[in-house]
């Protein structure tokens, strides 16, 4: 059996490696024709997809799975339709691929050019959510990739649904239809063979999904990975803040959405305004259906506040649970994001702009933000368009990972008969 | 003796993530002043240098080892002065630390600046050549980064007197010596360690060496490695290629110099133009004391071409040995290029211009050149200062390695208390 999968793995690979040869010199306009036609068949065939989604749910629920998993299965009206303007959007975005990221002549008459091209074969693992099936399909082929999806298991017959419409948009294009592929097994071994069984066809691997899925890719991946860890995200407020900002950007970051990788999960309050700022801004969130954990200092200011653990530091709760710690300053903020931070996104509220600009520099962390919520951590907010991720990775990508972070570049050198000196 | 190793690398990494945190914000000057130090130091402790060299030297050879290692290994005069003047002109880069990769603003009125910062720490693993002890050292802290050296035991002695001149210029520029550590032992665990022991304080590896430093790399880092494989690389003659201008590139590229890895492996000739071009390109490889071996038709133009087999045109020489091919047109040169190269660096020679920006397009190698030679490969020819190494890599780096690509980037994004709206 395992072996049969192996054959099946292989044959997908080169297949992928074959399509991405046609794929990379693919024409903008062929590949905004395919992604507009998955998208009108997403629409057309929304009654096949909720039947498959139903599926998926009766198993589902016959699994006892977890609310929150439950909801991250179901498929709408809405929510299709919200896939299909995704990759209408993903379909209305430049393309990357053949665009110039520098130029320059060298004394020698040598023209160097820094050009765009695509990754190659991207796998993408991900779990529950139906959607990331469009969603990453689509990425991959406007930036010139080809994709292989593994999908969890509870989302097998929704993913399969959509899939077929990304390849009903192949089709209208002249695409190759390997250009997008879903592993078609619940199989779990497949994820293996991904992680070090393809390394001559896969040219990265991006896995969404929890601790254990990036845990066990960390460890036995065999191929570049862009990874998406933790958003342990931080806001400090400072002795220079404006409380009523500090109270809108706090509730902001933590509870506008509390399930995505850019909500805040602690708050630092400086020692200097913790007498004015830290009760109101406990309060706030208190009313607003927040728990709170703070230290000794943050209990003192409203009995509903729950002690915090040394480990509640390092929590990404992805819930309406905030920790809260007075530091020192903005020099105790800076030391105690370096040692719990997960290098994500972290704001400073302050109207001290040398305040701000020491904690911008000094913070190391894949976005740094000034008077602002940290849940602008997102690919669209920042005018990139879709994203497949916000990566915690230092190298390649950092940040959301959109088209552009989907290519490479290679250097093409126009001479007139250049050789090199001894 | 494995725990007491154990401890140590523990140790420098520590040391390397406290001293990166310094280093990350220190001043281009603060940098530039321990570059210009310890490029005065190498040239006063030039006799120090050269003793040190000499004992690596004697073991060496009562160690038998072959006279290229010999030749990597030695140092004299003009090799300490190339070291130092060297590190003058990394002194002498733009610093990348910094600088705005990209910045826009939202029309929400957030600013958004794409800023470069260090990789962070950054390990070296390379084998006989002491030089790359300053090299690497002085390339890693012109960027921002702390770099964690690891040479071979043959130049032991050699690297750690280099070694120390790195720590005057430390020194004298009041930074952390921890800034440029070199691994204390000759303990072959301590790879180990590097590769899969220390990845809390790595950011990234980076391995300078042969074909089974790379392969023990690649099975076993735990960490994002910037690799550098082999340089495959091809020069292809079209039927409408100027035939001098082509003698001469294929003359550079191959025997300029046979062992760097831009060095020309293979030769493809159009079968359009074989009758005229392949004997003279032939007869000239031959007169210059190069090895030919080719398939039949190259062959059949002199006694002297021995044949090719398979193997051949995957081989990288590194010597003075060329394989030679007879293909169809431009279409056939891509496809051999697509089955044995190695991604690295190609060239065709034409002067058709929608031949040439064919071969541009569809080859897919980190350098793409047109009538220019391959030796070209090389980050000073670029224009891009020293480099640690062509990346064959796809992610993160491609083609020469030099200080833009040994930094990351981070977001910093400056606002007025924007909050996201639901």
């Amino acid at each position: 059996m395992v072996e049969e999968l192996g054959a099946l793995m292989q044959r997908m690979g080169r297949e992928a490696l074959a399509a991405s040869r046609v794929l990379a010199v693919a024409s903008a306009s062929d590949k905004n024709v395919a992604l507009l036609a998955a998208a009108e068949a997403l629409r057309q065939r929304r009654a096949q997809i909720l039947e498959a989604n139903g599926l998926d749910m009766q198993e589902a629920q016959a699994k006892q799975l977890g609310r929150a998993l439950l909801d991250r299965l179901l498929l709408d009206d809405r929510r299709i339709e919200a896939m299909s303007s995704s990759i209408e959007q993903i379909a209305g975005l430049a393309d990357p691929v053949g665009t110039l990221a520098a130029e320059w002549q060298r004394p020698n008459g040598l023209r160097i050019q820094r050009v765009r091209v695509p990754l190659g074969v991207v796998g993408i693992i991900f779990e529950s959510r139906p959607n990331v099936t469009a969603d990453a399909g689509a990425l991959c082929l406007k930036s010139g990739n080809v994709a292989i999806l593994r999908g969890g298991s509870e989302s097998q017959h929704s993913s399969r649904a959509i899939h077929e419409c990304l390849c009903v948009g192949l089709g209208r294009a002249g695409l190759p239809l390997a250009c997008i592929q879903l592993v078609p097994t619940v199989d779990r071994a497949a994820v293996g063979f991904m992680l070090s069984g393809m390394s001559e066809y896969l040219d990265v691997l991006v896995p969404r999904g929890g601790k254990s899925l990036i845990a066990r890719v960390r460890d036995e991946a065999r191929v570049p990975v862009i990874g998406h860890l933790e958003g342990n995200c931080h806001v400090y407020v400072d002795r220079e803040a404006d409380l009523d900002m500090a109270c809108a950007i706090v509730l902001n970051a933590k509870l506008r959405r509390t399930g995505v990788c850019g909500a805040a999960e602690t708050l630092l309050v400086d020692r200097a305004c913790a007498p004015t700022h830290l009760p109101v801004l406990v309060q706030a969130l208190l009313r607003a259906g927040c728990e709170v954990r703070g230290d000794d200092d943050v209990q003192r200011t409203d009995s509903a506040v729950r002690p915090a653990s040394e480990d509640d530091w390092y929590r990404e709760y992805l819930d309406a649970i905030i920790a809260v710690r007075v530091v020192d300053g903005v020099e105790g903020a800076i030391a105690h994001i370096e040692r719990y931070g997960s290098e994500h996104t972290e704001s400073i509220v302050t109207q001290n702009a040398s305040t701000a600009e020491r904690f911008l520099a000094r913070v190391d962390s894949a976005i740094v933000l000034h008077n602002a919520s940290t849940q602008f951590a997102d690919g669209g907010e920042f005018g990139m368009g879709a994203e497949i991720g916000i990566s915690t990775d230092r190298l390649h990508a950092r940040g959301p990972v959109g088209v552009e972070q989907l290519t490479t570049y290679k250097y093409v050198v126009r001479g007139e008969g250049q050789i090199r000196p001894p």
